[in-house]
């Protein structure tokens, strides 16, 4: 779609964007969707941080593909991010497609589309636009901050950086730094990217053409990542599409039928060079590295409470990855809930209606407020 | 290289070979290596059976890539499977690309390769040839089949259709019918080769060309599944290729590195057709299925001795799929043995120096052999 038309609202940096690589990025947009009323005082917002391919659409339909918003189990009057009660606010992130400043943007420099030439980006770089967007909004302090997945790394790069910025945070799903199984299947999506001739050194956007079928592949392979092998089962198990076996190449089972759909969706609503940015941004963080090399040095002295949350069944940012940064907030003192919620729907649960997950959410909010 | 060019031997089958899609194929030739000598009433024989990307050369030097036999672990004089002792046979499967008739052999019907026009095969149909070279060999009864992943599938069929054909089977990091994950994990590698658009749906060699991108990218993505989480971060962890990150998208990681590695170097040794074929094969499996719905049905009224064996960290096949095949046997009050060695190795650890491992396959031999 024409990003000129997206709803929402925008912000145009009014400086240069300083990046972790060293570039001062310019000009910066920033989209975003806020829900709920901002209060007097201005105490009652709520950062929601996206994962790699959400978006700022969190609790209203989204404008590509009509479907309702990613957390709308989580966000709305009454519910656990209530907005009744709390302003939200939800930024597309920087290298992203939904209308914030990536890769399809045009390059000033040239005129064209930045393409491989837009900087490299970190988690970092992510959150240091949205301090911009808080600060324009005039917000001095975000009551919390929160999001799963990569939103969790923003969370916690959050906590580390800014920590006089907030007063609470929910990581949920997600890890400190990310690991070598994690980097490998992005570096897989990426290669899929790549090796599609559709991609064109990454200046498909000059030639008005775009790599499709690598991205879908890309996302293939990460789809399968989101789910526990038990949800595979239980939804799919090897039911077949048609009543039996074809001895063909055609998609038999219902998981490869349900796989290529994914894979075909997805190329609708995203940019592939923005993928393999945000799957880079993921890669190179590491908590830990950026503070001496310890993970306790992130949190040293900090008054934020903490809610970390992981699910039994997410392989791809397991329960142990959610530990260690227990144990490092442990370790300086700080206030910190910690929950394994059992499910068996994999990474992607935190997207779902896992009623110990909301509850815990509620329950945390809640006791924040009352610690006033 | 040359397939005429292929050390060891060549079986050419004297009939059709029927095949479960219905298609009686022919010409089809075997490929084989044999280790150690047939004794004098032909009773030590024992067929190993390959996995998916692995092929006969068992325990020499491969002839393409030069490396030691993928089994040269378990096999040689003195090891677990003995070739002072036992004589060893290993083709390569039906649908292979190491001299066994597949996809990128002629089509006898136009005179070019199959490709597509390559009838779908079954994990029944590789068994099917492999018992015409065991007729073939003069031997009634094999001491012994074994073999890890797809060659373990390959043993299951043998036991279920053949038991009269065997006294000993060993079954290892295996399943008797192929999950939702695994099927989901073939088809992203599938549509990795098919969105090449050097596949040219399936016709390549009439075009002398290859689809090497793609293959590569199916390969990067099934290995990630061979190994596990531990074993790769206790390889790799967050290593970097130079001292630090470069804010590009060269391989900054090392098992980014390893990874591009692992996926260019099989395109030399492999045919992407064969890996639409074989991974379609595994994914068909359902040894349950095949008997009426009941996987003890597969194995009623047997007399063979069962060695299953699986790995701790196999997240591929996870020892869950193992209990499966134990449990249908413990119905029929077949002769069992269960192994779940203890290794962070994840599913590659049936291929490596595993010494649990080891030591139970040549006990298990030689209880057989004493129990006669």
């Amino acid at each position: 779609m024409n990003m000129d038309a997206l709803p929402g609202h925008k912000l145009v940096l009014d400086a240069p964007l300083p990046l972790d690589c060293g570039v001062e990025l310019e000009p910066v947009t920033v989209a975003y969707q806020t829900y709920g009323t901002l209060n007097a005082d201005r105490s009652n917002a709520i950062l929601i941080c996206h994962a790699l391919t959400g978006d700022q659409f969190v609790a209203d339909r989204h404008p590509i593909t009509g479907k309702p918003g990613w957390w709308q189990a989580m966000v709305g009057p009454g519910k656990v991010f209530d907005t009744d009660r709390y302003f939200l606010i939800c930024s597309n992130v920087l290298g992203g497609c939904m209308g914030t400043t990536g890769p399809a943007d045009l390059n000033p420099a040239t005129g064209k589309a930045w393409g491989l030439d837009f900087p490299v980006i970190t988690i970092g770089d992510m959150v240091r636009a949205q301090v911009r967007l808080i600060d324009h909004l005039g917000i001095a302090k975000l009551f919390c901050v929160a999001g799963g997945s990569m939103g969790g790394m923003q969370v916690l790069e959050w906590a580390a950086r800014y920590p006089s910025r907030m007063r609470a945070c929910v990581p949920v799903a997600t890890a400190a730094r990310h690991s070598a199984q994690n980097i490998a299947f992005h570096e897989v999506g990426r290669q899929a990217i790549t090796a599609d001739p559709e991609w064109r050194d990454g200046a498909y956007a000059n030639a008005d053409t775009r790599p499709q079928r690598g991205l879908a592949v890309a996302r293939m392979a990460a789809h399968i990542t989101y789910l526990s092998e038990a949800a595979l089962h239980r939804k799919f198990g090897r039911n077949l599409q048609r009543g039996s076996l074809t001895f063909g190449f055609d998609a038999d089972f219902q998981v490869e039928s349900y796989l290529r759909h994914q894979g075909i969706s997805f190329t609708e609503r995203f940019d592939a060079n923005s993928y393999l940015y945000i799957t880079r941004a993921m890669d190179y963080f590491d908590l830990a590295a950026d503070h001496g090399g310890a993970l306790a040095h992130a949190f040293t002295g900090t008054r934020v409470h903490f809610c970390v949350i992981s699910f039994s069944s997410d392989w791809l940012f397991p329960t142990s990855e959610s530990r260690a940064v227990v144990k490092a907030l442990n370790s300086v003192a700080a206030n910190v809930s910690f929950v394994e919620v059992d499910s068996d729907k994999g990474h992607d649960a935190f997207l779902l209606d896992e009623p110990e997950f909301h509850a815990t959410v509620k329950g945390f909010l809640a006791g924040v407020e009352s610690a006033t």
